[in-house]
């Protein structure tokens, strides 16, 4: 008999099509229920659909990051695999990091502000050091981007196993000896108990005066109110986030009005940009669970992402 | 006996060595002097410099654009070949050229000059429709750093000879027919008599709505007046420019008040740098001029570029 395939609430106008050429069929809810498509809401609701429907053997999440599903000790859920949206967005997302990059290089927050010609003033990101921390599709991609621009690359990752495009690969314990050489700092990290924090104060002291740091992962792999010391120090020339903690970023937050720091609202891969890749993805997982292959953006519960 | 160069003010500190590794000899301006190696200050200096000078048969230019050497009836001096710096900024200036297009893509205006979180916004330049006005280094080297993004370029230029990463090349006849197609219009071209306001009223409501324009090139190219009006109606997303007519852009300009500009003072390339790479294209003129070879950056006197 063919995968029985659910949704907890409606889902995409696509999804009949695609459940159909993959060969498996929607059904409710229910004692049925072989694979759960989760298309996001809340968490509390999730857990219902899974205690009725026990016999799921696969739960498909919307998004890349699944720190708030396995803050919410979903992921450890016996007998079920999870596969997350992880690089799926890459690009998108890739491509906000280089904009909020060259946008902080060139002092573009500032310019926006400015109501007055001034001074020249700016950062060729050609022939740069950039650090990049993480080695999933968002950090490969970025890395991908900056291909043309001749830069110099290394990347922070669990296991110090080679990225392509990247001179080194190393793990956190080099940390801040790398910092001092960046010109750019990429998080592009799962966030994750390890993580959190990952750039604090510290960090932040190690970085080389003048250099830029990005954040398009989460909010909580910087600490903030050490970023807002580091910025209004003018120790560092700039920050791209896309990202905050807390999230959203409240009004009257000191981010708002530090001259060097730009905020974009959880913006680089837009609902317009996903759908296409979301729906791509969906797709191919359901024609692997109906082939018994294995699935695309497995989660690792230990690991959390 | 060796080529005689002249500075017509204190050229920068590497000038000596620079000229003695060539085999030039450094002579101050007079009936000895073979070329002239201008860095840049008022024309009128020039203009004495040449006089004083009756044999220079070289003047070498410290810019890309040459546009008021042209107007200022310079070019046409017979006997003198000119050089510009053309092509050799090509790297930064279009580096710029990709920070204004993914900066006004993802809306980075209105969010540097926000003061409260927002709702998502933005286009990706993943596979969207360029469309570059001239086809010269910046040009060129713009089109490079497209290259990760997969865009179908177009190029509009004198002749519709082929320019590598462009699917078509054109001549401006096709301009609106181009316009109408293009996510993005990006202004790379010389200003000369022929393409003084070459985006005006009439290009910009050809343009496809919600389209972005960037101007890294001569703010003379484009018509600001139906810029802004363009911009106020909202026909267009937005607008990256480096460069404005007047430059610089007075106080109190609506340039400056509208949500969807992004005005930065002609800094694509800052003199830091251009430092390297002027010296390196000065290099490199002086070796070919000693060894009796063609320069490099030669203006056409009668095209003005």
């Amino acid at each position: 008999m063919s995968a029985a395939v659910s949704v907890a609430r409606p889902g995409p106008a696509w999804l009949p099509e695609v459940a159909e050429a993959a060969g498996a069929r929607l059904v409710p809810v229910g004692a049925e229920t072989d694979a759960l498509l989760w298309f996001g809401g809340d968490l509390g609701e999730l857990r219902t659909a899974l205690a009725a429907a026990p016999g799921t053997r696969w739960v498909q999440l919307p998004s890349a990051g699944v720190d708030s599903y396995a803050d919410a000790g979903l992921l450890a859920s016996p007998g079920i695999t999870w596969t997350s949206a992880k690089g799926a967005f890459a690009r998108p997302v890739a491509e906000h990091a280089l904009a909020l990059t060259l946008a902080t290089l060139r002092r573009l927050p500032q310019r926006a502000r400015a109501r007055s010609w001034g001074s020249q003033a700016g950062t060729s990101l050609f022939g740069a050091d950039v650090l990049v921390l993480g080695a999933g599709g968002i950090a490969r991609t970025y890395l991908d981007l900056l291909v043309p621009f001749g830069t110099r690359n290394v990347v922070v990752r669990r296991r110090a196993e080679p990225v392509p495009r990247a001179e080194r690969t190393v793990t956190a314990d080099h940390l801040h000896a790398e910092l001092a050489r960046a010109d750019v700092v990429v998080v592009a990290a799962a966030l994750t108990t390890q993580t959190r924090a990952l750039i604090g104060a510290a960090e932040l002291a190690a970085m080389k005066p003048g250099a830029v740091l990005v954040n398009i992962a989460r909010g909580g792999l910087v600490d903030t109110g050490a970023l807002v010391a580091a910025l209004a120090s003018g120790r560092l020339s700039g920050a791209g986030l896309d990202v905050t903690d807390p999230e959203p970023l409240p009004d009257g937050h000191p981010l708002w009005d530090l001259p060097t720091a730009l905020v974009t609202p959880h913006t680089a891969d837009t609902q317009e940009m996903v759908e296409p890749l979301l729906r791509a993805r969906v797709e191919e997982n359901l024609r692997r669970f109906v082939a018994g292959d294995d699935l695309d953006g497995v989660v690792d519960p230990v690991a959390g992402y």
